[in-house]
């Protein structure tokens, strides 16, 4: 007798009415302070500053359509969508070429002119907007599909493409994206591969080292590295491309890229469960891994506090009691009747055991969509609280949620928030700790200790958000010294003038 | 009605006194000529020659038993297992820490001395032995498990550790290897990651650079660079671990590996299969991925003259009446019930359509080896031809078998046997011409053609063999000029003086 169980395809409340918001712009109420005040120990690089004759290259080159230069115009590029640093930059590019982004970069490079490549500024670590008045190259227009190989699975296409134009696109081919998040209907691939995007399915389809056929990317001085190699085995020389994978555009600008892409699943199913304890939660984990086996593509971890937020500011509704602990499990097979099966096994064992207490499943699109909403929408929801101090953590499996708890004892009630989610079966926890506003004292009692205390669990500082502009200083709570100084070396052969992201990855 | 078709669980002839042959060294007859005589245009690099004070330091430091010098001893580590190149180097040390390394290492850069860096000398390019007297690191006593965690599913081991060793010890915490190569039984998994092996299930498994989560190797300078993170998502930095993942040996020896491993299958299903022509082989590859979904772990090809290396030479036996083609097609799956469903239904599919005309298929251990042992035992039975020319292509999957068709053409009875077979699932095909002997004649009426073919079908000249020192100068079929130069600036700051592994990789 499973009691408090609904049984597959039932689901409670993600009635009409719920809302399932957009990733957009600008949640935070006002504009940030200006990077070069708030952080102002950085010192602008002995670089160029715009000069009309600069100006009128870029306007030659590109037309005036694709040359923004009025300050109103360029302040949505100036500031990252958390709204956490702002620059200002006077000058946004948009070439529609590798050849003309290979133009820009070279006369950039010419007269030591910083830059900032520009994607679809989702990132959560000021990597994609400028610091001070670097030129900002923004992919948006090179957003074209090149090829899509119905027999190889491969996709070819431009940098700039939206994560989910393309996911869509894919899906009339039966084919998927091998990645997924929250911020897949404006952010772009390119920035995806430049900063080595994880996501809600790394657990299933692997990471971007391992999907990533070929890309294509601009060096510094404007030469075009052609690695847009389409073949999934090819040992020939120095696997150069993963230099560009993650390395967030302080290497080259990624202007292809060719990815394998999974067939499309033919069943997707996707669970909802309430816990008492984190215990039960890696309990449940393990039961997954081994009733689900190779389908199962998600297990997410959902705090109280962190559902909360969707609940509250958002207005979602979740489709079961309130727990301390929710997890989203989802399954992405080939065969409806054997995944079912699969399903429904792991969730009677779970009930049976007590580890899981109440939960809904279901196979039907817009109450899997209603699932997600609740876990997609957290980060965009969080900024309603007001300032948002992000930290994106590995953490050994066993000690996952610990940090959350240590932090609420640290800083409790002067917090408006302290809550944990995120990707449990890829040991990653987001942890969040949301303030009224900006406090340089709050920041003092977060840091260095989370960096500290992960580095004492041989954890990494940044699983999946990177290090942008505000963690360079934290990159040796996870590398050693010969690494830094090794990708120090590769930087001054790539880009010796350094014109090419700034202030952001490497520690000065 | 399938006509000539055996059912699940029946296979005619896999019987008793079947032999399966291990993987040994060295059954082409005689001694291969010496590299330098051989390839005499390739001069010896401004290296300094092994003087008796050099010995005394590596006797120093590893005791007599670790420093092999005495010529008769060092030959076996002179000559590829293939006895295509052989070297006369007169040093052999075999390290136990990565502290050993590191000292020799930074001995032999301080005193120019040259190196080669060897794992279980089983690569196929003359990538593992010297070319001249290069000092031979031996990595075969760095064999230490150092951690298997049955949560996570990380294993942490020496680079020395013989792969299919690791995969034994992990079979007890019912875990695999996400690698399988016909070497297995005598290759390291430094070496795998070095040359970064493909193999046998690449397919469902991925590769290694989506797999190894860390390593630890030593600089040429004897640094030692600690990328050992056991992370599933680590982005702190540039991704130094991939410029150690298929360089060979030339930017870093590698001492440790973590690698995410797969849980060991519950099931595993394999089905031979005869066809009539390689249409009917892409057509069934596409049924397979249909059909047979995330649990298609290997979709293999033999052509009937590779098939008759192992029946002919080897003694085996196929379960099978004859066919210009075979397919080994595998499945792994966490449940037996509806992994056999789901083979069955494919090959029925495959039965009744008629591309496939006579096949077995089991799910017994036994049985699955018999039939792999088919597969396996091809690269090693074909040594009994004479001498072979080895290709190693990547080819768009439509094109794929044209290129053996085209060399029957061209070399026809001038040559022992021409022959093709691999992986249709990963387009990587291994073309091979035996001759009695080897011939200059015969490699002109070869070379460059099958790499200017290659090339122009957008293909790889070395999918999963690498480069070494049999194909530095036809990289640039595969690699532009930007990028083999940014190849040569990477080395060039990781190895200044070249001392690890000259004359490999990188075209001069």
């Amino acid at each position: 007798m499973l009691r408090g169980w609904r049984g597959l395809g039932v689901i409670r409340s993600a009635s009409p009415g719920t809302r399932f918001p957009q990733y957009t712009r600008g949640y935070a109420a006002g504009l940030p302070e200006l990077t070069k005040d708030r952080y102002s120990h950085v010192k602008r690089g002995n670089f160029a500053t715009l000069e009309q004759n600069h100006l009128k290259f870029f306007t030659d080159l590109l037309g005036e359509n694709r040359v923004v230069s009025n300050p109103s115009d360029c302040q949505a590029y100036n500031v990252d969508w958390i709204r956490s640093v702002r620059g200002y930059s006077n000058c946004v590019l948009k070439p529609r070429t590798t050849q003309e982004v290979s133009e820009i970069l070279a006369f950039c490079n010419r007269h030591r002119l910083a830059v900032c490549p520009q994607g679809g500024n989702t990132g959560l670590v000021g990597g994609s907007v400028p610091v001070f008045d670097e030129i900002i190259v923004n992919t948006g227009l090179m957003n074209k599909i090149l090829s899509i190989d119905e027999i190889s699975g491969v996709l070819v296409c431009e940098a700039g493409c939206v994560l989910e134009t393309l996911d869509d696109r894919l899906a009339e081919k039966d084919l998927m994206m091998p990645l997924d998040l929250g911020a897949k209907g404006s952010c772009h691939i390119g920035g995806n591969i430049s900063t080595n995007a994880g996501g809600l399915r790394l657990l299933r389809y692997g990471n971007l080292h391992g999907s990533v056929l070929g890309l294509e990317a601009v060096k510094a001085d404007g030469e075009i590295m052609d690695l847009l190699s389409t073949l999934k085995k090819d040992n020939t020389g120095f696997h150069l491309k993963h230099l560009f994978i993650g390395s967030e555009g302080t290497l080259g600008l990624v202007t292809k890229i060719a990815i394998q892409c999974p067939p499309k699943p033919k069943a997707t199913n996707v669970s909802f469960l309430g816990l008492q304890t984190f215990e039960n939660v890696l309990e449940t984990f393990q039961l997954a891994r081994k009733e689900l086996g190779e389908i199962l593509s998600s297990f997410e971890l959902i705090d109280a506090l962190s559902l909360d937020i969707v609940t509250g500011h958002l207005g979602l509704k979740s489709p079961i009691q309130d727990f301390p602990f929710y997890v989203l499990v989802e399954t992405q097979g080939s065969n409806a009747t054997h995944d079912e099966d699969k399903m429904n096994r792991f969730l009677e064992i779970a009930m049976k055991t007590g580890t899981v207490e109440d939960g809904t499943v279901t196979n039907e699109d817009s109450k899997i969509k209603a699932i997600w909403a609740l876990r997609e929408s957290i980060t965009e929801g969080l900024l309603r609280d007001g300032y948002v101090f992000k930290y994106d953590l590995s953490l050994p499996i066993k000690e996952f949620y610990g940090i959350v708890t240590e932090f609420r004892k640290r800083i409790g009630e002067d917090a408006v928030r302290i809550c944990g989610y995120g990707h449990v079966g890829d040991g990653n926890i987001h942890l969040n700790i949301s303030t009224k506003e900006f406090s340089q004292d709050i920041l003092k009692r977060i840091e260095p200790f989370v960096y500290e205390h992960t580095s004492q669990l041989r954890g990494s500082v940044s699983a999946e958000h990177g290090i942008g502009f505000r963690k360079p200083k934290y990159v040796h709570y996870s590398k050693t010294e010969p690494a830094i100084n090794l990708m120090k070396d590769i930087k001054r052969i790539m880009d010796p003038n350094g014109i090419l992201n700034p202030y952001k990855v490497l520690p000065s």
